[in-house]
């Protein structure tokens, strides 16, 4: 950041009175220009024995398999982020949304939010941000080629609730070095 | 917005090309400016029969009470903020944290994140934000006078799941007219 977006005059890091870290402050109108942590939401897309995967067709990550998942947008439920996602990247409707992990990574300060809900009527194709949409089994997910840790995080936590039946929410932290 | 904090040039109102929502991209440089929901994260600190409220002494709700929450910062966890903002608006420890309250209040797209932790040698005091801080039991919460929905929900879910000792974590959306 450069610039006040509120007057377009210069900013400088400076740690506000009263406040404990620092910030881009507008030399002119003294705006002070908060940057939070960004809320990535998603789901995990259900059929029989099976999770839907998408295979990344941008950047990060081109090519590797991912849960569908973005940014949340504003004036939106992360429910309705995370079905609106799945609509995008995988052409797919998903019902009975539950929260299922939670996972902070403050090395890019995002928390990745993933409910697990029912695949509607096994209909999914590719979305323009993905090349190819699939269902795998737990012996099928191509482990060595999962894009984020959060969404290998999420699927091993999967696999492993399945053998009980019970699926409690799942709070991760990943530090990446 | 009114311009760029990157070239300091105007910014526009537009729907990007491949996007779906209004942004500020720059006249100039073309930086599409984003603006996503924020993530207010607390803490619900319990000790015995009684949980920490802090009485607001900033706006907004000023005199209204709360759980002790704020906006997570970069570079942290949900639980690390949580315990931050703890210490920082009621001088107090909490143990423990595990994730109990997750609500979306797209009016204001935010996400409020409480976490539940035993409060650590019933030591506490007002910070800098708060006017006072006090013990509560279930009977003597001021329930009118609770700051924010997502408090005051999250509250109620404690001492309802207090009657059977089982925590779940509870997805609560909260749409203000």
């Amino acid at each position: 950041m450069n610039f006040c977006s509120e007057c377009g005059d210069k900013v400088s890091l400076k740690i506000p009175e009263g406040d404990t870290h620092l910030r881009h402050v507008c030399d002119g109108c003294e705006t002070i220009h908060y940057v939070n942590p960004k809320i990535i939401t998603g789901s995990l897309p259900i059929s029989g024995d099976r999770v839907l995967l998408c295979k990344r067709a941008i950047e990060p990550r081109y090519g590797l398999w991912t849960l569908p998942a973005g940014f949340m947008e504003n004036e939106e439920t992360v429910a309705e982020g995370a079905a609106r996602e799945t609509q995008e990247e995988a052409h797919a409707e998903v019902s009975d949304l539950q929260l299922y992990t939670v996972t902070s990574v403050p090395s890019v300060s995002q928390v990745h939010v993933f409910m697990k809900g029912d695949l509607v009527d096994d209909s999914y194709s590719a979305g323009e941000e993905s090349l190819e949409v699939e269902l795998f089994t737990e012996d099928e997910i191509p482990w060595d080629d999962i894009a984020f840790s959060a969404v290998k995080s999420t699927l091993k936590h999967y696999f492993e609730d399945r053998k009980t039946g019970v699926f409690p929410v799942h709070t991760t932290d990943i530090r990446h070095r």
